[in-house]
């Protein structure tokens, strides 16, 4: 059998590395940006577009499809993929997360997290075995363990409880995702590192994952609240914990800075809603830094979003047109940004790959960053 | 030089007829609807899937450009055409019948109109003269005079008042538009029949639209409030006065009757913003009848929204999958609802050009509509 992760090049100068997983809706190369499709869509852009722009896999929120349309619904269609009409490979998160941000109640119990919707009230349980069974009839080529997730600043027993709970959850996420692989599933489970900002709870979380032996490990409870240098810190420190010949996947970070550390830490896949909701305020990504359509200053300024960009936004469209837009608030103002957005990421990515291949990845961070954020234009 | 407007063919049957226009950015086949584009965007779709689509013209508001994003704006862009990135052709209309429907104030005056902006109150004069101006720099390719527009009920002395002013600034705006052509401008003026409800008047502003021989006349002040007899009778009764060899075009029209009613007249172009507004709110055509996708019986409906229709959205998408973006208020929604809608239509002309030009458009009409208002599956 293929193996689910081939590491291809690892960067000689850095932790960087580029790879392939190899998944039920074809081949993805990492390291992998995904974009978020909340409610089973990417927001204002369409999957004939996410094709054509090359991203290979997407992100979708089971906590919210669970609510919305319901698992029937989706059963009914025979899984996420043909529901959407996306041909290429899905990872669903668990729903933990949202359960600890969005829902307005929720307890731990040992069966699993009781909540309340955030959109009626009614009440449901999650168990980890409940939600290896939900992302299997998703039909999720890449699914996520049940876990508990703190915030910035959390006390050290509060860490320590919530990593233990995650770490029992995996347990019987993975016996579940056993027993659904034996009958036929081809989606890979991967755990989640929990610890919060303590170093001795994340190598103690680290080991807990790499013991439970799934396809893949993800790093939570980073970009939850934390400044930039302490998420740089734990990100590097947590992902040097992580076995070699894993895939290592950062939730929620998207902001090119971000990107750019955690591949250096040798991560291979992220996500993040930043391209698709900023895009949607008028927030555009540029080589010389983020850049708001609305500025008075855009009035008449008829150059592309980012004049070093080869999407087809920036080859067809000015920003005095997207200020436009924007001011009149027309929905071609939210797809033209998302796809623009969109593009970039996938670029920056695609850059990092290659530079990686070539051994040049840290010149590569170090030279964009400097026209990111260094140069003339940026920090609007 | 090639003629504006040929006629191809005339069906024997009725006055249907099929025809060109001869326009500065390709030809429009005709009878043709046109989608509008109010703020330099037609709402929801790019203008690559209106090409796609096959979409050869479509329209956009003076008034809306006028007052957003400004006419220096659009003037720095070298037009409308390069500003919104649409390389086909563009009719606009005059801003008189925002001005009246729009406009918390307006005033009739020797000038032209007075009138405040919804937008911020700010004054503003559109004279006969000026609109053409705006109209030329805006770039479009066929133009529309400044006139009066009256509701449904007003009284036969304010309707001739109206019409005498609409035939007064037609005369001014003919030789502005004389002045445009003779430097070098291309795009055609048109006339507008105004008159209300009453066939001597109409009589009167059809004889009035002839004699000042603009390149084609419209007929305005329909679809004003109006019952669908009376709008059927006006229709035809203010087309047959119409000079055969010049194409007649109907503002703010676009129900699947409303068009098929106005080709049997002999009427060439329409256009309404009802296939992008009803998509927005979920209501999309099907060839049996409108259906909306918010019902609760859509929840288990993996039919495509209208069966016998070829488009991406039809092929690709289920009512159930529509309905669950409308419900979690998806800006993809929007988007596919408002494709379908314009496909819809634009599939509907096209079938009427052919049937127009096998002299079976009376049958075709025919058959249309009883599988569209009379079997079951329409109504909702």
């Amino acid at each position: 059998m293929e193996p689910f992760f081939t590491i291809h090049h690892s960067d000689t100068s850095c932790s960087a590395r580029t790879g392939i997983l190899a998944l039920p809706h074809g081949p993805v190369s990492t390291p992998v940006f995904m974009p978020v499709g909340t409610n089973g869509t990417v927001k204002a852009i369409t999957v004939d577009d996410l094709s054509a722009i090359g991203f290979e896999i997407i992100l979708s929120n089971t906590y919210h499809l669970y609510l919305r349309p319901g698992l029937e619904v989706i059963s009914a269609a025979k899984g996420l993929h043909p529901f959407m009409n996306w041909q290429r490979n899905i990872l669903t998160d668990s729903g933990g997360f949202q359960v600890f941000s969005l829902a307005p109640f929720r307890k731990i119990r040992d069966q699993g997290v009781e909540f309340r919707s955030h959109l009626d009230g009614s009440t449901h349980l999650l168990s980890p075995e409940g939600v290896v069974e939900i992302q299997t009839l998703l039909g999720s080529d890449i699914q996520m363990q049940l876990d508990v997730c703190t915030k910035w600043g959390v006390s050290y027993k509060e860490a320590e409880n919530a990593l233990g709970i995650t770490a029992d959850w995996l347990k019987r996420a993975k016996q579940t995702w056993v027993e659904k692989a034996d009958n036929g599933y081809e989606g890979k489970l991967f755990a989640i590192v929990q610890g919060n900002f303590f170093k001795e709870l994340r190598e103690r979380s680290a080991a807990l994952a790499a013991e439970a032996d799934t396809p893949g490990i993800a790093i939570g409870g980073l970009s939850v609240g934390e400044e930039g240098d302490v998420f740089q810190e734990y990100l590097a420190y947590t992902a040097a914990l992580l076995p070699r010949e894993k895939p290592r996947y950062v939730m929620g970070i998207g902001t090119p800075q971000y990107i750019l550390e955690a591949i250096e830490q040798g991560i291979d896949m992220f996500d993040c809603v930043l391209p698709t909701r900023t895009g949607r305020t008028g927030r555009v990504f540029t080589r010389r830094g983020d850049i708001s359509i609305k500025r008075a200053d855009r009035e008449f300024d008829f150059s592309p979003l980012d004049p070093q960009c080869t999407c087809k936004v920036c080859r067809e469209y000015s920003r005095a047109y997207m200020r436009h837009l924007f001011k009149t608030q027309e929905i071609l103002c939210s797809m033209l940004a998302s796809y623009h957005n969109l593009y970039f990421l996938h670029s920056l990515v695609t850059d990092a790959r290659r530079a990686i291949e070539e051994n040049r990845f840290l010149q590569f961070k170090e030279d964009f960053l400097k026209q990111y954020t260094e140069l003339p234009g940026m920090g609007e």
